[in-house]
């Protein structure tokens, strides 16, 4: 019975069940991500450490992308999806659909990490909602700077953070190269993303992926933090958008130039992999050339 | 000899050899999970932190998993087992003898975890078993809110809890998404597990299952820690049983919703897969029709 | 030319060859476990903390795994050997040269420990090595058991913690449930470790192998710590020999009980994995026979 | 568009490509284990830890190897470079060039270090870059002994570390023993790292790569800390260099003394994979033969 209720639901239009899927894969990754920076926050260290919001973020991610990845190919990130336009893997039409999706999937789940903790924000502050001082809440949903951050170092952090974020995310979903195992390439992405947060996270708190930011910055502005949240940081709010974007494309090509573009067509070294040599064998040519495309999760219809 | 012995005790029900299942996966989950929280409270913090305590739910989800799913499915869960019997995978009539083998099982691991720290608990306590204050034991065993949490927070905390949970552990299982590899389900939802602690803990301890809150605070209750473990939190008790199962039915029909029903059944995803292109291939059909029905790793006979 | 020198070393002896494997995957087991407590100890927990002992001894075991399991199957563990002779599924004439392989790798591995941080040891010790006090550096490389833990106590933790191992890891290996995928029993078995140390670890230091614990305490012994090393703890040192026997058996006979033996050979489980379907159809009887008797990481040849 | 013009930049010579995969190899694991060391120390252990440094360098490692491996081999340690001619499995002419390219990568990396964190170095230390001292920052980008450590001392520490690296990484890829699946290689190379970080890494840093150490403390040299870096610790910059050398290639013997020369050639243990399996009978001989040789990750045109 409820499985032909749901069944009368069913959309027959890919483009909006793909942004369905970037929408819900936002929202699972900011769900856990912001919800372990609100649960150190607001139990003041006892109940986590910084350890444990890279964890949250990056096992958000991997969570994120197995909701996504077999509907939309999980990009869960604008500037993931303008690199891949940019390379001509991702069409350029479907790119607004995509980013507002993600925009609102970070929104939708900066709010629902404010409702869960709500009773501890209001404990924790006071009722004061503000974006610094000793019981700063805004960096539960967004990121502000370190202090001693200038706006060219907030540039530079960002730049090298999406473009590192870029190279390995390429590496794991490179036929040619050594492929992430199938069905486990969402945990190693999350593996990236944790790595990035141990290493490049005190700057600036590792954007690295405008919606995530954005999102977020959004529902704090208008749900009583105010105008401080664009204002913090000398304005910094801009920069985990733009400069993003500009990293990931930076990545993308240094990935392509060092390592992508050289390997030769005729000679696989995917033909170690006993399964690829049985499919080599087998010929199914047709089917592997399609899968070769796929490989980076990227449905075929995107090649519009 | 041995092996003799033993295979005298086969039992062929089959509902019987489920519970069993249900019950000693439940126990696993239980004595690591409540064993990691025995470890950091009677050892003060020195021998584990909160990260522990999370490890410990998540890897003792995942080694639960791996000894009851061949059998049972590793519901471990009565809300799960309640949501699988709303979406029509699962008999309503085997519904009520896999609950009580899961608090059955939950309720004898407390015991257990009891028996193996009773010295450090008498060390810890000496002797004063208590739900609240400097030496409270009662929360090795089971769930209490923060001091700071009304009811309203608690029920919406549970529901995202139990949703998030749902959610992850269907898309997962979803052979038209991206299904975790087989075998390493169980460190996946076991990664679910950890993710949740990690980001939704510190409100009320994330019970998200009502087994794994109700055994326990039975066997507290009957122990030494008295009718205060019912009352406390304002009768906490019977958000963590029944708040938990609405939860993940709103879960599990989010993911439907967004997600599940969208599938088209006539393009296969899964058909990136190199080994699913050679099963295609060789036409093994009535064969895969049967793991399909079962990825979510329920046995044939469930459905009665 | 090195690879000929080598080559002259080849050993012809079936026993031998599994002797060296079992000796140097514990040897493996203690360098990392051991090694992480001393750089914890030495370091007074800036250069780690609980939980990297708990993964020190986890990812030890993983690796020592990895060094072992083609050769000899990696037991690694007296009790383990001694209930795999039990179950009938080792020999019992190969048992004694396991055991002393085990204990030989386990005390060179702390002659090793104990060579790699002797300046760190000298100088955190002044050069008084003792059992206990402020500067106690036995605990390095043996268990002792918490001030406040009584003997029974003690028996009743290693029972539970080494029953809790064999569950855990004959579930990993049975292939009518969920095995590890291949390849990664290693790393799980190591997950089981982890999960124990962080929830049975705070009592007396989770033995759970007594190779592990007597090999090093005689490293103690003749090296400076002196009889102490046997009398503390109200004479310790035999449970973690003995009694960790005795739960091994335990453990096996309860999985067995509760799980293991109701499997019908008619039906195996393994059916829904696409590989094994394909293995069924192209019949290779005879070949998985073997392999199923194999999975636990027997050799054939142990079936003397 | 894109595509076409990096298309235009493909270089043909083989050795050129391995030698950029090997320096964005080692770029990769410096730029993410440096990074969280510059994490932890500028952030005053506030935003991560020592088991943060050790995720840090552990999972930098495997996503080096997955960038290069396709390519080089991803051998990213003149260490281990070295010891694969010695063992007779890597050329000696392309020797110099992968030790150089391993070199600049991580002279590069820590150049993008100091970059990414000039404002927290300068705001940290006050603009004085020093070696010792409570701001030292040198230790962010190579390693120095702690004060206990005689030279001796330093020798056994990093041939002992060395050697365990070697030991664990031959056993991962040994063929006849249990390979790590296929695509996990990274990781399970990465947890080796972790491992001896653990357990190896308080005695001077766990340098086990002279390209690692070698290439940072030269840019430290010219970058404003002067040649005390090279004086610190009595001249400890050698050690790392060289020793582990020594310490690599005993490793590689002792595993091949005590596990890898006593496999025999006419029972091969991996025939227990189904997928082996597999291929032995659909006789892929040829291109069996050659995937054996390249299991360690060795291109087939090293073999010069």
């Amino acid at each position: 019975m409820m499985d032909r209720l749901l069944k009368r639901c069913r959309i027959k239009s890919r483009l909006l069940r793909e942004c369905l899927a970037e929408f819900f894969g936002v929202y699972i990754v900011i769900l856990f991500g912001c919800g372990s920076v609100a649960q150190v926050t607001t139990s003041q260290n006892t109940k986590g450490e910084y350890l444990s919001i890279n964890l949250g973020f990056a096992l958000g991610t991997t969570f994120g992308i197995y909701v996504a990845k077999g509907v939309s190919g999980a990009h869960l990130n604008p500037a993931v999806s303008l690199t891949l336009c940019v390379l001509g893997r991702f069409s350029w039409t479907r790119l607004p659909f995509y980013v507002c999706s993600q925009v609102f999937g970070a929104f939708l789940a900066a709010a629902t990490v404010a409702l869960q903790y709500y009773d501890a924000i209001m404990d924790f502050t006071g009722g004061h909602l503000t974006v610094s001082g000793a019981t700063a809440t805004a960096g539960i949903f967004t990121t502000y700077p370190a202090d001693y951050l200038s706006l060219w170092g907030g540039v530079v952090d960002q730049i090298i953070g999406t473009a590192a974020l870029l190279v390995c995310v390429l590496a794991l979903g490179d036929p040619h190269n050594t492929p992430a195992p199938p069905g486990l390439e969402p945990v190693l992405v999350g593996a990236v993303v944790l790595v990035i947060g141990i290493s490049m996270g005190s700057n600036s708190g590792y954007a690295i992926n405008p919606a995530r930011d954005f999102g977020p910055r959004l529902f704090t502005y208008i749900s009583g933090w105010g105008d401080e949240v664009f204002r913090a940081g000398h304005g910094w709010w801009w920069i985990p958008v733009i400069v993003t974007c500009v990293g990931a494309v930076l990545g993308s090509v240094l990935y392509e130039l060092l390592i992508g573009v050289h390997h030769s067509d005729s000679e696989p070294e995917e033909a170690e992999s006993p399964t690829a040599v049985l499919q080599q064998t087998l010929e199914f040519d047709t089917i592997k050339e399609n899968s070769m495309d796929k490989i980076f999760s990227i449905t075929a219809a995107d090649i519009s």
